[in-house]
């Protein structure tokens, strides 16, 4: 979504220190010191408005949550939609790219994608958060046997993603091509999600990162 | 498919005893002799008429195929589509639900199930090819290593058998939503594919046993 420019939005956002964290790179290792326990992270890539990880942070108190996104106005809106500051709820305003300079080799948990651009031109394809180059990239930070769960209702991105977990050697599970009849248990809904369920079908997976030590 | 029952047609398959293999239970284990060389085994379940497995026995001598169907007017018309005998193919008319007892552990190399009965009610789950009971058979049956390659044109099916893969541990691979629109290279057509490929889209992956040795 294009977003209007808002002058001041950036420095609007020093104002809750609480709930965004300026210098990721600070705390690359040591998030769960920052965090203050030893709970597992989960991070949401592109959270935009925040609806799901707000409610996800709310309901998971034993859970860390971070939520990136790159969009200056999409963070501030987020902000507005937590209310409160959440002991175990932090937001980055920052590039899904740069993942690796901001979490150090299993540090995250778990990743949510949610309604990721599809970028459906070719020539794009490498701009999509399921392309192998990220893949790589959440590869690094994960946990051995951590897990992406990825939705979207763009069924030519769900093929494409779903191929490209498969290459980078996750092991898929939980596939559904259409989330809302499967009643998928659990389920919260992002703000796209909840304009959006009624036309067409949500498709959903989750791949997780096979746990050699495990085999 | 429901097929008008042709009288003395069990009787007819055994005029191609080079083609149909009567007592397979006395090639358990011994496959490859049977065979006289070592090349791997694919093994087709619920060829109906034949064109595929026909096909591929034609285009890859390095592979020994094996067709099975119940149906004995399919194996029939199998025998009419394959023309002549092949040393690298042969038809089993037997069900899918025995495959244990006519193969030892690791004696298959890959399996290929193409547009399976979807049994669409619930309540018939059990029967589709793709049930974990099924494949619970079939991994013991595998090579470590071994695929499953499933193509279909019912996307409920399609979504059930993911499932059912990954729940058994398998390692999915190769999907694709729209097969002829991916132009997957060397596909070989079924004849129901060719009946039905402009109608609706076909769905198709692959489900790798993993091979714990090379890990």
């Amino acid at each position: 979504m294009r977003l209007r420019r808002i002058p001041g939005t950036k420095e609007a956002l020093t104002r809750y220190p609480d709930l965004v964290v300026f210098e990721p790179v600070r705390y690359y290792g040591c998030w769960k010191t920052y965090f203050g326990q030893e709970h597992p992270i989960y991070l949401e890539l592109g959270m935009g408005k925040g609806k799901f990880i707000s409610t996800m942070a709310g309901e998971n108190p034993q859970i860390n949550f971070i939520g990136m996104e790159f969009r200056e106005e999409m963070v501030y809106k987020a902000i507005g939609k937590a209310g409160e500051s959440r002991s175990n709820m932090r937001f980055l305003w920052a590039e899904a790219d740069d993942v690796e300079e901001y979490f150090a080799p299993g540090e995250i948990q778990r990743i949510y994608l949610n309604f990721s651009d599809p970028w459906p031109k070719k020539r794009h394809g490498k701009r999509r958060l399921t392309h192998q180059k990220f893949l790589k990239k959440y590869k690094h930070i994960l946990f051995p046997g951590g897990e992406i769960h990825f939705k979207t209702d763009n069924q030519e991105l769900f093929e494409f993603s779903l191929n490209e977990f498969a290459g980078e050697g996750f092991f898929l599970k939980n596939i559904t091509f259409d989330l809302h009849r499967s009643q998928y248990p659990g389920n919260i809904t992002t703000e796209y999600e909840e304009r959006y369920r009624q036309e067409r079908p949500i498709y959903r997976c989750e791949a997780a990162l096979i746990d050699h030590s495990q085999i």
